[in-house]
């Protein structure tokens, strides 16, 4: 259905080998997902994707939970079915628990409405104290 | 700038009143944002909102500032000028640091590219355990 | 600030003239818009967009004013600020009433907030009738 | 396919139910769509988004008929598939005809062209009188 | 799946054939794709979008594959599954190779993530002279 | 007017300074724009987005303006004012004329009408050869 094919760990160049072994290493699976395995399509977006997404979704000033449903909630706005259902499943796996995710989507959900209204309305930042 | 009017405390009818003195009294503040102000223009729309508002911010499974940092996340995908700068301000009067913005923005912007490489090559779902 | 200059009529090719000329006379105006000046840089586009407008935007199964409103949700939702004051401005002059602007409003405001749900928790379509 | 199950009228608490009862007997239906019956998952935004749907959806200063169309406007714009067919047969069991679809999509189909161009130049708003 | 019935060569009304016509002998095969069988439910709606895209993407001042690829990048943009598979294969067929689609990945998933950044942050357009 | 300080040259760290450096080098100019100066904010996401900045729009399989072109595409599609601005100066700077812009745009309104009419219909994908 993809527009490229994936490409498997047997088939994959040394350079593609070395970051499907750290994206396994680092999550202790061993296998990797249809997207890195899609985007090995183009090596070098690939490397700097994992490396990016490596450093920023590990636990720093925000836990890598509250990142992960960060993420979950752009995926939603932005209408990326395969990244929703990745994102939800990793989520739970990380700890959201079933009223979490309601919230979750509860907030993303007055977000999207209340985005509209201040956008139709067209209105104008304030900048007296607290607005 | 904006498209209509916004309606004042002095000028509003008691049922508009109600909701900008409910609004003052569960933020503890003597004003009313411009937000609220405008859509006021529509009272059953701002008796509607504010009322899903004051319900889904509060802190429940979540903490209030992890929903106010997915309002964030979900407002800057949508691109509501308004919104960015009003929440990033309230996430920060709850406690969000320069680090954990920088952080939040950090997953937002992977997150943005990330969605993209995941439509552009229309990456299948795939039901292996773990994906 | 736009991008690229706006065609004044006096400086026009003959050929961006006759699309002025007939904007002009179809609204019974006599100026051009910032929006046909600015497009006018690539005159083929002017004509093509120009002659597609016209015949869209004329009662026809629907309403002028209905089509005008219409636009302006499809502008709102794509987060369009010109084109926002723009189709507010004509739907006020073409009879929409400052409750029915509150009430379209409230429809896209609605929309956009359940659009999220449904994206969100991927909810499958399902055939049985009436759904 | 969707990340959460849903509740059925069996299972439901009678919180849920009362919301169900007021969706089958406001629609005169003996059935509840997907789309409630998943975010019952979260009954109190299941509460709040019936609540507003009834409200706002309901004929005022625009028939339900317009509404319904703004909706399905908001909803091909914000890429919603559930909703974009939910609503196409919502508005066509209202009297909404091939004709007045082709018409309504044609609006869409501009809409969604010019705002392009609009904001691709930075077409910058202009005060003068009928812009 | 569409909600609207294709148009099939058969049954076609004159005026949709003259298109139908237009398109197989400009494209040089001996069939309409769904896109144009679909959209021809509303006649006028085919008429001038066959002639807008006959236009808009024929080789001028850039070449036919470039265009053909900023199709593709704004539809992976805009989330249009249909289009993402149509104009992949296209480009394609005027010479993309696997390589270059890579490239345009990459650089739609740069810009989708660095637009995030730029609107997250609110970065003012400054004047001085390269920015 | 942006909701985090720019870094300036004179105030940044050692490793915010390195990025500075080679952005200035790479471009062989002597200041660093707003874009860079603001997300300096986070040296991490610096330094990643500019690493992959620099990679991805280096000439390969395709050229750099193309490269440049595609990124003004997205950026108007994802409504990123600062972007569109930045992308269509740099862009000009590389050799695009003002008839390339005008094609570019006309591209850009095409797809941006084209997709909604692929979504709000909702047409299947058909694997016909050809399609």
């Amino acid at each position: 259905m993809a527009t490229v094919k994936m490409v498997e760990y047997a088939d994959a160049t040394p350079e593609v080998r070395e970051v499907f072994d750290d994206i396994m290493a680092t999550r202790n699976v061993n296998y990797v997902t249809p997207y890195w395995r899609t985007i090995a399509h183009h090596p070098p977006t690939l490397r700097d994707m994992w490396s990016m997404f490596k450093r920023t979704m590990a636990s720093g000033a925000l836990d890598a939970l509250t990142k992960e449903m960060l993420y979950l909630a752009v995926s939603v706005t932005n209408r990326c079915e395969y990244c929703i259902e990745a994102h939800t499943r990793a989520a739970r796996g990380m700890g959201m628990s079933e009223e979490m995710l309601g919230e979750l989507m509860a907030v993303v959900t007055l977000a999207g409405g209340a985005n509209q209204l201040a956008v139709g309305y067209q209105i104008a930042i304030d900048r007296k104290p607290g607005d």
